[in-house]
């Protein structure tokens, strides 16, 4: 009998689970809605009972199930396993390990969902097992999670990973949510994107993305990659701005923990292999030879799928070992 | 009886060895000279011969020495305790960790020297016990050591840490060694400050320093941080500059991997405290105001002793591991 592990991953819409052997295997794959009443107040007992039933179903047996992990998004004690802020589903110093752990009889661990979104392309998509890598997500913002020696790693204060706020412009770079300015985020998101695009679009008359502006319809990051695609001249110097800034942020990075690869996921990340092409010259530039044709670079592939995976990754990690000490 | 760790620091000129109990009290510390004839092939005796004579002179059992650490500069491949290169040394695809362990008869675990002064400054030195910590060595260039999860990150190759290498100067920066340009070792070193220094006194006439160029002699990086000490504008401005530039890739290294300490060391910080007073404003601007506010910054305090204490602490992690698993 193989074992199995439970991932779940807690957004502020649906939570996600799923079971996975120790071979990564998806046995299972299944969401529920989030209740976000009362501060998400019965989001685990919801889970506990989605869980039961769904072993009653598959007729899995409880000593099947060895361990839980758990990812929500904002801080998280993960010694503790407690919630510190998970704003979107409304959890404030809550100890999910231990009432999750409660309600289902088996360990549970506890991260942050970036840092399991990293860990599940590791284990399942396009880390390839890889024990050091660099995970970055582009999306509304640029996210991440760093693993080393095959652990993630959480800084001091959980903070590790938050790759979005390195200052890739000096002086006179656009104003971050984090109170800075300049911020990785503000260039090479879908947002940075656009706005790099808004801005030359300002000084511009012969852009293809001018059409849209024209009909009054806001310009996506989506547009100016299309736009790109096209050989638009404005298109593709804004891709190469935001992809350049992200090039030498991902090379310096490469330069201090030499990762054996970096995955790229997220929105943007959908331009697929193109994208690895505007960011791979910088990164070649920028980085030591040796660091430049030893790290690979690669598009996500797990999608949505990646912090559920990672949730059980993580259960499997500390299960087996706190099972092995025992 | 308490238990004693080996640390060894092998270096070109010296082999540092000292005993340390669990505690990091150092209870010997000797050096002997560097044998490099032969490739480094008699190293291993002379250190087996030493501290045998040492442990007799002193009269400690055998039993009481758990474990040894040796950091050595260059290419180490940690798992297998083998110095892929080590040119200062003459060391090349050597497997110290057996070799050594086979005369000593107690477990040899290794490393390179800079993650080791890393560990050492972490343990007992200016990190106090931070198992977050990022360490970094300002001399003829500028190296490091990247201290997460309490681990010693090694990245895919052995080359995390080598912080010098990250870009600062995107665009017409120096040639550094590593064959690119704009490296943060050619501004923020100690070469790279009498380079600033030089380039800056070719434009200028009333610098204090003008005075050491007129008797023909070669300006210093203590000489521009002593200038700058009686407010000589060029000297300030220089150092501003080469500390801006540390401060910004701290900021960025800060950002991602969130140490609770940053210990800077090695001849240029010699300088002192005064040292910090340049790069904290510039690490204050360039990091998000949590990491700003949470991340202290200290001169390192253990000198030349950094590494063979690092080593010890090395012994310690791995050996009382490896005794707790038997």
């Amino acid at each position: 009998m193989n074992k199995w592990f439970l991932g779940i991953d807690v957004g502020g819409t649906t939570v996600k689970m799923a079971f996975l052997d120790e071979e990564a295997v998806i046995h299972e794959k299944w969401e529920i809605k989030t209740d976000l009443t009362d501060g998400g107040s019965q989001i685990v007992a919801d889970i506990s009972n989605s869980v039961a039933k769904k072993m009653q179903t598959l007729n899995i047996s409880a000593e099947r199930l060895i361990a839980a992990g758990i990812g929500a998004p904002g801080y998280i004690d993960v010694k503790n396993g407690i919630i510190v802020e998970a704003v979107n589903v409304g959890w404030r110093d809550y100890p999910v390990s231990a009432e999750l752990s409660n309600q289902l009889g088996i360990p549970v661990y506890a991260d942050n969902d970036a840092n399991l979104a990293a860990a599940g392309e590791k284990w399942k998509g396009a880390g390839d097992g890889a024990e050091e890598l660099l995970a970055v997500t582009l999306g509304t913002g640029v996210g991440g999670g760093i693993i080393a020696e095959n652990q993630i790693v959480h800084g001091f204060a959980g903070l590790a990973g938050e790759i979005g706020h390195i200052t890739s412009v000096k002086e006179g770079g656009a104003r971050c949510n984090c109170g800075k300015t300049g911020c990785l985020e503000t260039v090479s998101s879908a947002t940075g994107i656009v706005r790099l695009a808004e801005e030359a679009l300002a000084q511009d008359t012969v852009s293809e993305l001018q059409a849209l502006k024209k009909e009054g319809e806001q310009v996506s990051a989506k547009d100016v990659f299309d736009a790109a695609l096209n050989e638009d001249k404005l298109a593709v110097s804004v891709i190469e701005t935001a992809m350049d800034h992200l090039g030498l942020a991902l090379a310096n990075l490469a330069n201090s923990l030499n990762p054996e690869r970096i995955v790229i996921g997220g929105g943007v990340s959908k331009a697929g292999e193109v994208l690895l092409d505007y960011i791979r010259p910088s990164f070649d530039r920028y980085t030591i030879p040796k660091i430049s044709r030893e790290t690979s670079l690669h598009i996500a592939t797990l999608g949505n799928d990646a912090g559920v995976i990672g949730a059980a990754w993580l259960a499997k990690q500390n299960g087996l070992e706190e099972a092995g000490s025992r």
